[in-house]
């Protein structure tokens, strides 16, 4: 920065007289998250999927709380391959799934694959009439999508607890749940209790999670789904 | 936990047999925060904006890095007020912002007011081309705006060092700039750039940041600019 300082020299210059692809910057920050990341014991293709969520946070400490279920991975793949529908429980995470990539994996994909009810109106109208999360009503909505579906929950613990409840209540078997709420309310017990449902899930234990990182292993995911 | 996995009852009927509403549980979600934050120095209002910040992530490490300049607040408020246009780097963060919490600021906000040109088929075009970032060209088609405007960063460090460089060579002021890279190239360098220009700004200083981070300060800005 001492560059930066003495001459009043933008540094974007310095990247314009030298410039880096976006494919050379992310080789160059998967290295540094190989290169700094503590031993652990994933499998090499759920590492892909936890070295994607520290590329979109820089943060290491996610890796004491992701987990798995035995064969999530292999779940995943075959949902994406059969182009299953995804709901997601925040427009966030719509707006940031790169259709271009689900298409990578199955031409079958498109923008009306992906569902999020949480803004919908008629959703709006049963959370007010009933003083509880919109999200919760979002997840009802979704139910015939659910059922084979990829559910995807990086914001609302109510969304992941009302899913839970159709699993244990009405044997709802979603392909695969991934269950990143994040905050302080109820959002410990909507992991603990996914995880204890016998079907498949890739999740971060504890208080954290959000909707990039649930975009991120929906992307990683992607990635080795399209790998021979 | 225990009594779930003993009676397989959803946790989910504990909520509907006791209803917390969206507000009560934001109200607890601060309280939780307040109670278990460390000593810190940020002024009352900046405190807000921190707060809503942790409750985005759940992550209270956050305090050792968020930054304000001098007035950021004050810029903020007097920004917002007066319906600045808004540039965010990422869709993710056009689809995070609330059109009803800016219009409770003023009523002149609308979704026209927010600005994001990172999927412009014209900016794509430009970037396959010169083998850079498609951020990058979207920060220079959005210049019009940025004068004067709220420009908000959660994605990608080659546009805020852009924004960095119209500041230095081109004398470009904004009304204040949310600086929340993240990442692992060039992440660092361009929030040590912004803090050295002399423009409002708010933003996370290291590798950390994201969308959600940048729409939680947003939306703590809001929150403050209504307060009379």
């Amino acid at each position: 920065m001492s560059k930066i300082q003495r001459s009043n020299q933008a540094f974007m210059n310095e990247i314009l007289n030298h410039p880096v692809s976006p494919e050379r910057i992310e080789r160059l920050s998967m290295k540094c998250i190989e290169s700094e990341a503590p031993a652990h014991a994933f499998s090499n293709r759920e590492w892909i999927v936890v070295k994607r969520m520290i590329h979109t946070t820089a943060d290491f400490s996610l890796m004491d709380d992701v987990v798995f279920s035995s064969g999530a991975v292999d779940a995943a793949v075959a949902a994406l391959r059969a182009a299953s529908p995804i709901y997601t429980d925040a427009n966030m995470i719509r707006a940031g799934l790169s259709i271009p990539r689900l298409k990578s994996v199955s031409a079958e994909y498109g923008p009306e694959k992906i569902h999020c009810h949480v803004a919908d109106e008629d959703v709006a109208a049963k959370a007010v009439a009933a003083g509880l999360p919109r999200s919760l009503f979002a997840v009802k909505k979704a139910e015939p999508v659910l059922g084979g579906g990829i559910a995807v929950f990086g914001n609302a613990p109510v969304a992941l607890l009302e899913l839970n409840r159709m699993v244990i209540e009405e044997g709802l078997v979603p392909a695969l749940v991934i269950g990143m709420p994040v905050g302080f309310v109820h959002v410990v017990e909507c992991k603990k209790e996914l995880v204890s449902l016998g079907v498949p899930y890739i999740a971060i234990q504890g208080r954290r999670g959000g909707s990039p990182l649930a975009v991120s292993v929906v992307h990683a995911l992607c990635s080795i789904a399209v790998m021979k």
